[in-house]
């Protein structure tokens, strides 16, 4: 019988670590991909590597530093500040990549019909829908139907987080056995995570509500 | 009064070199963004720079050399051949490049909101309409739909070809005095038009319907 097969848009965090763990456990071969795109955090490109070793399987690495340099954020600018505050509108929209969701998933269409691959993966969640535009159901929907109709043979595109929040992500992912600590998420450039960018704070906010102790290692502040 | 600004998908063709010339007589300020994604017809690039030196504007260049590795097509790969017959769907298919437009789009986008340009418009036109389908109405709707809930302001997508065909862009052309002796559209990696490729045919038609000589070179067969 052949299996499945699902390109997933990867970065290293909790989400799209959490996909890659249950779609592999529901049998589907999973084809991650990830891109460098000058942001400061590329030690989110490390633990997606880790994880994939971890997993056996391949990681497709793309460069796109060509977008970091067309459409600067806190992400990829020394000069622009990523905020320490909480995970609210007002204080995490200097971190929005313009367009940064839909060039990574035009990429992984473009991965995906060049393998005969005819499924994509995406771990956008319900936490983001107030922040980033490029996370909200109406354009994801979008989306699906631009990649159903790109190619000669319909690609679907699948969001199975879109009405999850970050705690049940990380609940179901700790039935899972998901390795948390190959994990990375602080939007600051630093060795440790900070835990008080946007990031951190919803990441230690999810761990507690679902009551486990979150293996990374953070900066004593 | 300031003037509407537009980013404009180029690429030294027929077509968008005519858009260039019918916004800029608009009176619109033009941003044109042109992409190198290993394409063998590179000289495309080149065209592109003399068209935008003579109208005394900027070019963004974008290395995209990943989509070529990912996707690969007879436009990219030396052992996949370009098809010297007619311009229709079976003869062309393996110069589509797996869903290049969508990625071409999206990066224009990236671009847009990065400048805060509210328009990005498209060269798209009938005559590809059959062959690929990233170039169809359907498709660039839905793609429309996603780059205006992108971002937190709207972005807007124009394809004012979407309905003409090549001839009549040419006869448009002509009559905004576009300078095609700068342009290229063979897919053949040559130094001169090879006048036998299907984007050679369809080019010469379209100049023969409208009863202009094409003022570039082509190689003698």
């Amino acid at each position: 019988m052949v299996k499945n097969r699902v390109v997933v848009l990867f970065s290293g965090g909790i989400d799209s670590t959490t996909l890659l763990y249950q779609l592999g456990a529901e049998g589907v071969v999973v084809y991650p991909i990830i891109f460098f795109y000058g942001q400061r955090h590329s030690k989110e490109l490390l633990a997606a590597r880790e994880t994939c070793k971890k997993l056996g399987i391949g990681l497709e690495e793309v460069n796109l530093e060509a977008l970091g340099r067309l459409a600067p954020s806190a992400l990829t600018e020394e000069g622009i500040e990523v905020p320490r505050v909480g995970y609210s509108e007002g204080s995490m929209r200097n971190t929005y990549v313009p367009n940064r969701n839909m060039v990574f998933l035009s990429f992984a269409a473009s991965y995906a019909i060049g393998k005969g691959i005819r499924s994509i993966c995406y771990a956008a969640h319900g936490g983001d829908h107030a922040l980033y535009p490029d996370c909200r159901p109406e354009f994801i929907s979008a989306m699906e139907e631009a990649i159903r109709l790109c190619s000669y043979d319909e690609v679907g595109l699948e969001v199975p987080y879109i009405y999850w929040n970050k705690a049940d992500i990380v609940r179901r992912g700790v039935e899972l056995g998901v390795d948390y600590s190959l994990t990375w998420s602080c939007y600051q450039g630093g060795d440790l995570a900070c835990g008080k960018c946007g990031t951190c704070v919803e990441r230690l906010e999810a761990f507690a509500e679902v009551g486990v102790k979150d293996p990374i290692v953070y900066e004593r502040s």
